[in-house]
């Protein structure tokens, strides 16, 4: 058996910090070395040997994080957010200076939410009509979520690339918001329901058959496969990689 | 084994009258009779001893047809569109001196619609959130349909009658339209996707659970199984019927 | 604004219990007043003016606090297990002495799950096909699910009643299994899924048409509601209630 | 605009032809040029100038039609089954001596069958579950279906390359066969039910997510779309296409 992956945690008190703790140790691959919490001196990660730290922690610390990790040759799984292009073009640059490292930046762990985009957006340029149906608990503020508006604009891209004709829509009486939001010409649809959590519905046709893709979350720690596949391949990806999406190999 | 029924049909000619005279064919406990089309004379439905007839016509002679039926003791199952306040008095009329005929007319023969009507109000008061999504083909003029239009009245209505809350709904973003359209409350989403034919989906929920009642009709022959049970059925109801939810016996 | 229902619990340490104290303590309209655990003195419930109490408990310890409750007139709502006739008659014979104070022992308190049962055994005489699909955490000893296999009991009663021909099936090439358990003649489909929490699916089928009914419980809390709606409704309700359906008047 | 494709189809007197032909009618860039059925003479295919010629006729007649078709420098698009692997060398022999031409022949020209197996196939390794659920009209006679058979044996492909571990299931008290079929390790669960017509589910889950990948083919005509890609595709793509597969470029 190969050795286990050394596994350190930055924010390793908060809950999505533990989830990832429990995650880890539960895996038979990955071995969980130590957790850096405010206060604590991060290089116990270098003294434990770590090899790869994921890192969900506040825009204000993550870029002094990494700083630390890549200049340690240490390998990193991100989920905290707010990088934009300044950050990504810093980190390179860090990341540079330091050739075997990896460094992997995702909005998204949750692969079902990944793989559901990807695939509605390569099937889009063969159906007709796409539509999508988002449904989330009630207590959500926007709608459509943001994982609906970025899933129809990649359909909207894909269908333009592929010359897609507008979509067959003879509707001419419409009470008001019947047919959705329209995102670049694809309608999307809000649910908000108690009892659900998070759930997406692509729902592609053309003549006598249809598509559903359809992504059912139902748990905060749906991130953590994700997460765990980001662990194991980062190793073997030296520079940046942004979005999971490169991780799946499709 | 009991005699079978005696089952006539008016406009047999047309595409509807076409399937119904399969369908009672088809039936093991129905007897085909006769078929009355434009130009033929009614009277053969007496001479043959017809018991129940089927008139799917249309609303300038189904007056006419129903005089002619009931005067003479024929059944009738009616799905010709048209009746408001004023023709279903005249029905009830003629049934007073004819006491032994029955007459069922309903807007909506597809019995899988109607339950679903009936089961989304019955379970409307035990939920916090209901919403309806209805699906159909992309030709389809009106947004949202007929039938999720009654439904989410049925509901609204119920929720009213229970003295429920409003739905929780904590929007404060809202891309015009994702939302839907508001029924009496009740939120409504039409999708119109190319390979459907008609389908629609009530969406019920409370803490922890949801209860999901869908309607797929896929073939303009779904109403057939709703008129051969009014054909079994209005033999042993004298009188006015309206609607198949009173033969469905909930 | 009417009172509010003074509601204790036994078993209130427990994960169950509590869930059940976080339950009434959220509703406008209950008051909790007392938890009783193991050790603790029961005549703080009839002190503090409970009206009613909810006994999750377990079964070696249910039929003392019933006797208890009903003699002191304090309504109870039961999940707990393990009731059989003798032990049913013996709860009559103490309603009898007590005979304004009611009891409700229900096996299931998912409302959604009794609502699906309903249903489907309502729905089962219209359609020619009915088969059910349970879904589940694949760490579940049994296949099908109790309720499963319940449901589809219901389903066969109703139909048996109904006088239903045998459903159309022209399987002639099966590889072992494919077509599910036969339960009284309906075909149970029993899938084990990660992610899944517990869920069922009752599809309905005749000519272009199909009816389904799902429930999806994704949480253990979902029985709260329905131990709410006993709470609300068995006070008005003198004497034995054995199973939530009575109480939902479909 | 380009000009338009100009297109034959042999067997266009039979039902499936006939859809083929109205299917190219109905496209802005395909031209039907002429018909060829029992008794025609083929000629009128190469004096049409046509360029592309669909082939849905019958294993006894196929192989003369496509030496016929290669031998004139005409594309072929063929749905025909009863290719084995000597036919399959004998129509690349033909190609090889009219290297420009192009032959696809497939099984199965619904593409969101094909799609739906392959994204099944490429998910299949992050999940720690996978089952399939076929549901077809019960006067299918083989359950599973060939499509299931086929996504559950690919699914186990693509698991068994990546290394991945055995499903997790915890079943011991099993009713007969309410697990569904095992096909090399994947469950397969056959649904037959009145109204459906042919559709199929696969379902993955992981920690805290399922991904759903359903299709549903309602119409005897949703293999058009398919051929149509085929047509306008195979032109660019000398010699022999085995399979809808290389031609979606995914």
């Amino acid at each position: 058996m190969s050795e286990r992956i050394r596994v350190g945690v930055f924010g390793s008190d908060g809950k999505v910090g533990q989830a990832i703790v429990d995650a880890v140790e539960a895996a038979d691959d990955l071995e969980f070395t130590v957790g850096v919490d405010k206060g604590d001196n991060r290089s116990a990660l270098v003294e434990s040997g770590t090899q790869v730290v994921v890192d969900f922690t506040h825009p204000s610390v993550v870029m002094d994080n990494l700083e630390f990790l890549v200049g340690n040759g240490i390998h990193a799984v991100v989920g905290t957010t707010g990088f934009d292009d300044e950050r990504l073009a810093q980190v390179r640059s860090w990341l540079e200076a330091s050739p075997g490292t990896g460094v992997l930046i995702a909005p998204n762990f949750a692969i079902g939410a990944v793989l559901s985009m990807r695939f509605a957006a390569a099937a889009a340029r063969f159906y007709d009509s796409v539509e999508v149906i988002e449904l989330h608990h009630p207590h959500k503020a926007d709608a459509p979520s943001g994982t609906a508006y970025r899933t129809a604009r990649m359909i909207a891209e894909a269908r333009a690339e592929a010359g897609s004709k507008p979509m067959p829509d003879a509707t001419s009486e419409e009470l008001d918001g019947a047919r959705g939001a329209d995102v670049d010409g694809v309608r999307v649809h809000s649910v908000r329901v108690a009892g659900l959590v998070a759930h997406q519905e692509v729902l592609l046709g053309t003549q006598g058959e249809t598509l559903t893709i359809r992504h059912d979350s139902i748990d905060r720690t749906s991130f953590a496969p994700g997460v765990l596949l980001g662990v194991r391949e980062i190793g073997s990806r030296p520079g940046l990689t942004v979005g999971l999406d490169d991780l799946l190999d499709l």
